[in-house]
């Protein structure tokens, strides 16, 4: 694996011709978005670029990738990957085609270097800031189809612009779509604002039924199989429903828990600084980062809750 | 009425020395952060600046003014008001200093004119833009302090850049506030992501309450005063309620009902483009913009509910 800087990577572009750009696996705003200005920046430049279809793209992004996609490589396509830390994060239906990416663009710090060359922006908040980076770097010109892509991409992977990875470059970026015609207004109503029935009608539950210890520091929020057919959810509406108890005033540590099919359960911790949400789920085998970290068991939810509990006090939480 | 530019402004603003700063009543993230940075670019440059207290200024916000107030303007000094587009507006407690506003910094197209001198800009989307280019302008390095309230100002005033009024100029504005060291992550949390319980009972309540037309395309959100107590509602829990109906997906005409304490019923209308909310309101004395509109009616909320379904369907909208 060679590791190129941005002015490396865009003279490597420029110096090839026919380009397949590849996703990945549950393809988010960052990846569709970040795939498709660059697909549409090397068409700006004069060269043959498509996606590879990702069948696991939601009706919500598919519109992103319309007129973008052809669906097999042919001999002498050169692969790139977008905002992919690893092979096995490539989409399943790319798999043969893993061991052949001649370009990873990713800031994931995590990013195993599967690629031949890599050109990775750690601290870049979605790998749609590094994507409009180097647009510029490659002196093309943002069209409002380009700028639609770069928003979708930089808001998405920033909780439109909420989380703590956005910095004043993810800003400026997004300042940049808007000279260029990103329609802001109709894709912030589309991904942030409009909301599902069956979702509101889950949080609704979610609220009814919030669990709290600790004087209200520490919630629980058991979502049974049987209230997610009720209120109609898809797989769409559950996006950062780990976060709604953690949002609560006054609560620093949140367990939100689904069933599986399986029939075991599966815990999403999110927690404030001074907690440690890897630690937590490690007692279950499972694992993370501080702020937020998941785990699996194979007993039910309230046992879950109950074993959850006990390791909250031995950890000094409770 | 002199209107001003940002240059006249500029030196005009150098040419005093002793300011005290009025913000409007009911004040919002914009007036509060304006002012705040107003008053502490002013004491950087060596002026004497203060803001006169606020009596409505809400736990949320007071913060922001911590150390910047003094009770009584001194003879002699200069009223600047900020985010005010009438006399009327400013905080009633500054009714008697109405007249003697020497400068109104506003971005509200509808400015009185009521100030000596006015600086409007009325492209701008936040006051709190104004502020950032008129600090600019005055040579003044944002300082971490400055940078928040800047933050908080543009960020409020746009829904956290959602709104339709965020252009790229919101966006560089926040990316100015962060290379400065504004705290965005924390100060996100504490107005945006943080929720109250009795909002999301509230929430809960309006999901399982409301009212569909037409298809799902009109909401009716009935309110009744017996909720909000249930709820333990405050008055800082109902903002932005009237958007809650008509952000659900297939909504394009919301009307939520409040019952006010005389009994009567307050309404408010949100709407997609080619609903005409002002018209609808207009039928019930009231008025507004297209998108948002408002009326009051003495009748109770069902009532006013049939009454406003009549109104759609004379209206062609049902």
């Amino acid at each position: 694996m060679k590791r190129l800087t941005r002015a490396e990577t865009a003279a490597w572009l420029k110096s090839h011709d026919h380009y397949r750009i590849l996703t990945h696996r549950k393809p988010d705003g960052d990846t569709v978005g970040s795939a498709a200005a660059l697909c549409r920046g090397l068409r700006a430049m004069g060269k043959q670029a498509y996606i590879l279809p990702n069948p696991e793209l939601t009706p919500r992004y598919s519109p992103f990738h319309q007129g973008l996609t052809a669906p097999e490589p042919e001999p002498g396509d050169i692969l790139l990957s977008v905002d992919t830390a690893t092979a096995g994060m490539l989409s399943a239906v790319y798999a043969g085609l893993a061991e052949q990416v001649a370009l990873a663009i990713d800031h994931h710090p995590s990013n195993s270097g599967y690629a031949e060359n890599t050109l990775l922006e750690p601290e870049a908040a979605a790998c749609g800031e590094i994507i409009y980076s180097l647009l510029e770097e490659l002196g093309v010109t943002l069209d409002p189809e380009m700028a639609d892509a770069l928003y979708v991409a930089v808001s998405t992977d920033t909780g439109c612009f909420r989380y703590s990875n956005t910095t004043a470059r993810t800003l400026r970026t997004a300042a940049a779509c808007a000279d260029a015609g990103a329609a802001l207004y109709s894709l912030n109503q589309m991904i942030f604002e409009t909301r599902r029935l069956s979702r509101l009608k889950l949080e609704s539950y979610m609220t009814e039924h919030l669990e709290l210890y600790g004087g209200g520091r520490v919630a629980f929020c058991l979502i049974p199989a049987e209230v997610e057919r009720k209120c109609g959810i898809q797989e769409d509406d559950m996006e950062s429903v780990a976060t709604f108890a953690r949002n609560v005033e006054g609560v620093e540590l949140a367990v939100t828990m689904r069933t599986e099919a399986s029939g075991g359960t599966k815990l999403s911790v999110r927690c404030a600084p001074g907690y440690n949400a890897s630690a937590l789920c490690a007692a279950f085998g499972g694992g993370g980062h501080a702020a937020a970290a998941g785990a699996r068991t194979a007993c039910p939810q309230t046992e879950a809750r109950d074993r959850m509990l006990a390791v909250m006090k031995e950890q000094g939480y409770l």
